[in-house]
């Protein structure tokens, strides 16, 4: 193992990074529209059992290394994100 | 818009989940790798440089909707999930 190994591996990290950039991105948008059906059928933007079974799905396709408590943790960040950005494009629009 | 297209919604974002928990565990992998290389060279694992340079290469690549301050969130997540983990591995080892 030399720096130059180091240095290909921080590389790669880079391109996953971007790659879950673009990801969680695309999630945000499908999200916002999403939002836009839900808010047209008065539906509540919080699904906690649509959340429950992301969760599951994630667990029964978790191979690792990361361990469950932690993949569930990032993903409630993830899921919090768009909802919190949802809220603030609600508020934006009032204030228009 | 009906209730077929929010399934259909809602299946692209079972899909996308799926992606984004693959490259989060290939992330952990290659992190698990450095980590080795750093333990080898009895380097500190943290780097706050090498964190710094992450996010400025996650904020010139950010094309939304998801705002810096948001994805800054998101991943300070992951890059924490990736230590914990190399944590929790040299606490099992040192166990054993």
């Amino acid at each position: 193992m030399s720096q130059t190994d180091l240095e290909q591996l921080r590389e790669k990290v880079d391109a996953v990074n971007l790659q879950i950039l673009s990801l969680i991105n695309d999630r945000a948008s499908v999200i916002q529209e999403i939002g836009k059906i839900k808010e047209k059928q008065g539906m509540n933007r919080y699904d906690p059992l649509r959340e429950r079974h992301m969760l599951n799905l994630l667990k029964d396709n978790n191979n690792g290394p990361l361990d469950q408590k932690t993949v569930d943790h990032i993903f409630k960040e993830i899921f919090k994100s768009a909802l919190d950005m949802q809220e603030e494009d609600t508020r934006k629009t009032l204030l228009v």
